[in-house]
């Protein structure tokens, strides 16, 4: 979720059905204190749990942000959702963090992607 | 998906499943040209789908774009798949406008929405 603009961006790929997406959307409060060192440390949690398969992020300057989360099974997102720190951390999330937010979580039927060929060095 | 500064931004709702998200990841190319005018043209057209339910977008400064379309059932995304000016925009799309994307459509299955109450004005 953290920005590393020494690496180039690449969004996660279209795994084979099916497999699941948390797509989270929220709008943030003013007052971010604390906000880095939890993502950081949800991103340490959720890349242990068994099934774990991606996680893209994107913030519009001063706008919505959207994470979407990729499960290989149903049982990959419950381990996520009920793990301690990270019930905790959404608890902190709506006392202070999150002005409002949606959360949908879906089974992918249908996927494809798409990479563009390589120009030539010119 | 244009930003309008002037209004607050606000994540679509959680809606009562079932309902389908199709998650559509982006990094872009330099050259934009002509994009954001066909971006207006779809977002007209997208909402004269039967069952087209709300759109989310978000985009980091130089990095991944997300948009999340959201559609009551299946028939109305087939509608949208299979819209001709839809078509020829993704094929400009793959030619002129994304070096890689990843589509993800998928069955909603469970939903959760989050407002924060107003503090009191002071």
């Amino acid at each position: 979720m953290s920005d590393h603009p020494e690496t180039p961006v690449v969004p996660v790929e279209a795994f084979e059905p099916p497999y699941y997406v948390a797509v989270f959307t929220a709008v943030r409060t003013p007052d971010q204190s604390g906000y880095g060192e939890t993502d950081a440390r949800m991103e340490e949690l959720v890349r242990n749990i068994p099934g774990y398969l991606g996680m893209d992020y994107a913030q519009s300057p001063g706008g919505l942000a959207i994470t979407v989360g990729y499960f290989r099974d149903a049982e990959a997102l419950t381990a996520w959702r009920t793990d301690i720190e990270h019930r905790a951390a959404q608890r902190r999330g709506r006392a202070e963090w999150y002005q409002r937010y949606s959360l949908h979580v879906a089974k992918v039927e249908r996927s494809h992607g798409f990479v563009r060929a390589e120009a030539p060095q010119g």
